[in-house]
């Protein structure tokens, strides 16, 4: 048994910092110690009865071996930017605004076969012969090219710094030898990595956990000559490739690989773009591989007696943890960065691990901790987010990250930190395992489904986007909302339409023609079909900003006749519009007080007859409700994340749902209050999500109410009467 | 010789008002008397020395005719609204939404070959045996549909209420039989109409002028049950059909006819939409068949000693007057409704007819003309910004139109018209016939060119859509400025990349995948590379909105290259983009004093490396130059038509043409004042477009300055000195 005043949490360490270590030991109650990149683990703490984790980085802190394997460094392929031909030879740099320091172009593997010169203006690639590589310039000729087309490059290039190594030593301003990578996915690589990690683990009889960050393919992650980042892209494949890897792709999936599948006109499949069949297919392929290949390291890790715990994020392609091969390579843990409620739920909602762990911000990196800087602040925000979507799905423990030395300087933040400490471990403990009381079942449909669980939207984790708050502030509602909440991906519905089954309300969130909400997609009967049977029959549609945008056929929202609205774009500029009085006595409008927030909104929505408007600016529908044979449906035109928002969302799955009378349940009538409650463990909670003093009514489960004050940030626990 | 006090005006008359036509003929200094829709001929005027203008309805106005020949009444194409098929049978009532006053179902004609139901989840249509028309119920019933696909039904429907007799009976709350429509085209109607014609003629020996309103189809424009406009398109072809027409149709272009080129997924080919190779066809078709048919009545009408004068508007479908069949015709002149400068030009810039006339507004109804109204207002606004086009390119007349006896009662409106007379007569005759000093030629592209000269984005007459503003405030400013302005179509850039000769600067003005950007144009690379080409060698390109906006091969924005700024639709969230830093000093914006007005502006659109931003808001840029080759882009989000930016709009092309050199040439420092100067006729004119006095110095041809100070609305004639 854990004492309340102890465990479930995990601190940084360094040479530098021994009596610092065993203070905060006692007073944070953490039972786990780990080390960073760039710090080493003392000898004074190998003793402690704190389990330790040993970072273990799976491709790189080995340059002596990556600079003997020159051709198994890590690849990724590039595409250059677009170069107008004008008349005579075209010359394309291929390295123009890339870091030479980050990347080295691949000319070791066959060019013709791996390279793809693309004519953009026809789509077309040219025939390998219709270029050469001129080394010593570093540029592509087209030696005729078609005058005023344009042309880009697609090449391998080596990753020679990795990317993360870089990230830090540049944010840090280390001054050290740049780590080389090594593709672990390759044979000598393979066999090189399985015995380094035995000699890694036989070196450290004090560690208890492997702490594997991560596998083998870091997310994309390029820096121009600045060192300024060029691109990102958290759930990027681009860096995941090899010859040696893309033959077996080739082997395996029957058909030819191309470049094109990886670049991708240089979007390089983001998770915004509709995925091409090939992408999916060598999305697949390579879970396959690296499941395969990490249980190797994780058996290995059980065979010497260690845990092995995931992080999730840097080098986690290929390790998607909500799709089947995830629970196959028998991982005792996974950690990850907590930057919202989203990406709690992103770790907490993982399943076939014996535990998850949230690193929580911010990281002890002199960003935040400087003179002036204020991480009590970032604590307390990252906390409070965090802990609505920990009491719908607790992580197993919580843990910081960084220089510890940074972090001693500011001792109101090691005082508040103790305090989310005890509070972890005190709600871990009431909630007891317990599922929380969900009211609902609701399933976000996009493209991806599972594979982009909590993080549909996200760009680079939790990282804001004026073209994304809209949209993934209806997910960070969800993290934190008593509702079951499932990822549905528009090739499950087409397979199976029976994967609607108890699913009350279906959501389909983004702007058009993207993964989000389909794109051409929707072209295919089979999909609208499904989601039209399932509203006619009673189920309920939350269309958020261009719910199945997609110019067909006389629409542009596919899903106009159940959403009730349409978008102008200047095709229906003929047809007059007279829908636009707007009903503000609507069951879900009835908690927000003044102008609801709608984020970024959208342009030119308008409502068809027999819609209701409930809110529409300067005749631009926000937000509208509308009856679909026995369904309903509501049409919202973004939804950034607040709690009063929060709130808006919340009646319009009940009301979509036709569950108007369920409000009252396990219900405050304050938004900035939630309650939660655990029927199997007979503990409720209410928590105040502000930093001020809150009061409301309380509604329990069968309707009876109290009113309640309670401190800022305050969470009280209740016994369920029965 | 016209005496400065007398001539080209044209106003209306009726019964009730002789001496007030008398009156008026003489203070105004009118020449012409014309009758309105709903008003007759007083004899007391038959011998005035006034030239007379007698309406004549070529389509209309002959019920006894209509209800004899119910074969030949005129028809149109509908499409139903979508309707989803559940379990069981769909029935879709084809009336749904229309007025039974203005259209019945047309099943005289083989229903089976000329309606289509279409599966609008496939796009495909039934087979002529998978439906049926019920017709006491007016539905088309699918006995077996695929459940939850939607459906629509295409069907000919007679038009047995002509349109702009249904819209003056409305609007008048007149209580008159409806007049029935005939097509002329047909047969039967075709030899009648040239007897009537004659008849008509031969009873009014008084009468000068014949002028149609207009020839043989209505452009599209529906009411619903209510009596309230459903759906208008002032140049809409769906009302320019019937079995007769569409099978001669067949026969000219060897191909079968689907409704669907009609109807076009409800869309009716409005000009937002790129139209299809089928659509064009049908639309050289109409012209060449309308052209020919009314060059018989213009024959007629000067075989009787008449001249032939057009409408533009009503009935005027088919009649396009910038396209090459118009001049075969033989018309004497074309009059038609001034709504702004666009309009105005509309009319001025037809060739091949003797003289062009404008009616200015307010028309003499009774929504203006009531207690309280203020027609002095409405009349100033449009003479002044009439003005400027006037001043560009002179109609030959101008006029009014409606009851007389409304605008008798309002004598400040009197005095304020004759002010109007006379200066419109001086400024005509100031010109001389002299074409006005030109500094550039620019040309706007898009896929309609000539056929929708001056009235790109124009949805109806002059009609305000706050999605159009923001691009039509472009064609508005050129209205009036010293361009020499041709409209372009992509078709005749693909077939002779030579009409860019001449052309200093291009202007591609609208939102993406419109007709007026391109869509789907740009996926053919001789298009692009033309473009970029004419930029390259030193042209200029000016791109408003979403030019060349098309999701292809990398891009959102084809021309993104060119213009130097993208779109981000979600597709490069992963690319950081550092170029933000506003260039407020540039040559473009040197006469902004406060924050220019983009109007609706643009989401998302940002920068690339390269180009300068002079203008973003909240990380949106709204205003950017770029260098390409030897030439120069600009890039603006929108461009609402106001004083300031059309200033704005000159700089941005004098600086695309490397011209900022000749800023000070027949110029004003102050932008609500403008300058024209005709060299052949010796003159040039200052111009004070507010209605508040201005102060400002001019600029002559060869830079020399001098101060001036002018009252409201003033507009001041000097001779040019050599």
């Amino acid at each position: 048994m854990e004492h309340q005043n102890r465990g479930r949490v995990t601190i940084p360490t360094d040479l530098d910092v021994v009596p610092e270590t065993l203070e905060l030991l006692r007073r944070w109650g953490a039972d786990a110690i780990r080390d960073c990149d760039g710090t080493d683990y003392p000898e004074a703490l190998k003793n402690t009865d704190a389990k330790v984790y040993a970072t273990y980085y799976t491709t790189r802190k080995d340059n002596a071996w990556a600079k003997a394997n020159p051709d198994e460094v890590q690849q990724c392929y590039l595409m250059t930017g677009f170069h107008t031909a004008v008349e005579g030879p075209l010359a394309i740099p291929l390295m123009q605004g890339v870091s030479p320091e980050l990347l080295q172009v691949n000319t070791r593997d066959d060019i013709r076969r791996w390279w793809e010169v693309v004519d953009r203006s026809t789509g077309e690639p040219l025939p390998p012969d219709g270029w050469r590589y001129d080394e010593p310039s570093g540029c592509v000729v087209v030696d005729r090219p078609e005058p005023f087309h344009d042309y880009t490059v697609s090449f391998l290039a080596y990753l020679i710094w990795d990317p993360v190594h870089m990230y830090n030593a540049v944010t840090n301003g280390w001054d050290v030898e740049h780590q080389i990578t090594f593709d672990v996915r390759q044979p000598k690589t393979h066999r090189y990595s399985l015995e380094r990690l035995r000699k890694f683990i036989a070196e450290r009889h004090y560690v208890d956990v492997i702490r594997y960050t991560t596998f083998f393919h870091q997310f994309t992650l390029v820096f121009d000559e600045l060192h300024r980042e060029k691109y990102v892209d958290w759930y990027g494949y681009s860096a995941s490739v090899s010859p040696y890897i893309l033959e077996r792709f080739e082997k395996a999936v029957g058909y030819r690989f191309r470049p094109e599948f990886i670049i991708d006109q240089g979007y390089y499949n983001n998770q915004y773009r509709v995925p091409s069949r090939e992408y999916l297919d060598f999305m697949a392929f390579q879970r396959r591989e690296v499941a395969a290949l990490a249980k190797e390291f994780v058996d290995t890790t059980h065979e010497l007696g260690k845990e092995a715990m995931m992080f999730l994020g840097d080098h986690w392609i290929g390790m998607e943890p909500f799709l089947e091969e995830f629970a196959s390579i028998g991982l005792d843990a996974v950690v990850g960065s907590v930057g919202n409620g989203a990406t709690l739920r992103l770790i907490s909602d993982i399943p076939g691990v014996k535990y998850t762990e949230g690193r929580f911000l911010p990281y002890f990196f002199p960003d935040t901790f400087h003179e002036g800087g204020d991480p009590v602040r970032e604590a307390k925000e990252n906390w409070v987010t965090a802990r609505r979507a920990i009491l719908r799905k607790p992580i197993d423990r919580i843990g910081y990250g960084g220089y510890l030395k940074l972090a001693c300087e500011f001792p109101e933040f090691l005082d508040y930190v103790e305090q989310v400490c005890n509070e972890f471990r005190q709600l871990y403990d009431n909630i007891g395992g317990a599922s929380p009381y969900c009211v609902k079942t609701v399933a976000v449909l996009n493209c991806w489904g599972k594979a982009r669980s909590w993080g549909c939207h996200m760009v680079h984790h939790a990282l804001y986007h004026k073209q994304n708050y809209s949209y993934a502030g209806v997910i960070e509602a969800l993290a934190g909302a008593p509702f079951d909440v499932r990822f549905l991906s528009f090739d499950e519905l087409r397979q199976d339409p029976g994967v609607l089954d108890g699913v009350d309300v279906l959501l389909n969130i983004g702007d058009a023609d993207t993964a989000h909400t389909g794109g051409a997609v929707w072209e295919d009967p089979a999909v609208s079909a499904a989601v039209k049977r399932f509203v006619s029959r009673g189920g309920g549609l939350i269309g958020v900003g261009e719910p199945s945008g997609r110019q067909y056929q006389g629409r542009f929202l596919q899903l106009s006749g159940v959403l009730g609205v349409e978008k102008e774009t200047g095709m229906t500029l003929g047809y007059d519009k007279y829908n636009w009085e707007e009903h503000r006595g609507h069951f879900i409008l009835a908690d927000c007080a003044g102008p609801v927030d709608f984020g970024e909104g959208k342009k030119g929505i308008y409502a068809l007859e027999g819609a209701q408007v409930l809110v529409q600016r300067e005749r631009e529908v926000q937000l509208a409700v509308h009856g679909f044979g026995a369904g309903r449906a509501v049409y919202l035109s973004g939804l950034p994340y607040s709690f009063e928002n929060a709130r808006l969302l919340y009646r319009a799955i009940l009301w979509s749902s036709h569950s108007e009378g369920d409000l009252h349940r396990w219900f405050s009538e304050n938004y900035n209050v939630e309650v939660h409650a655990y029927l199997e463990s007979g503990k409720f909670c209410v928590v105040n999500n502000t930093y001020e003093p809150q009061r409301t009514v309380i509604y329990q489960g069968q309707g009876e109410s109290f009113p309640l004050a309670l401190e800022a940030n305050e969470i009280r626990w209740y016994p369920i009467e029965t």
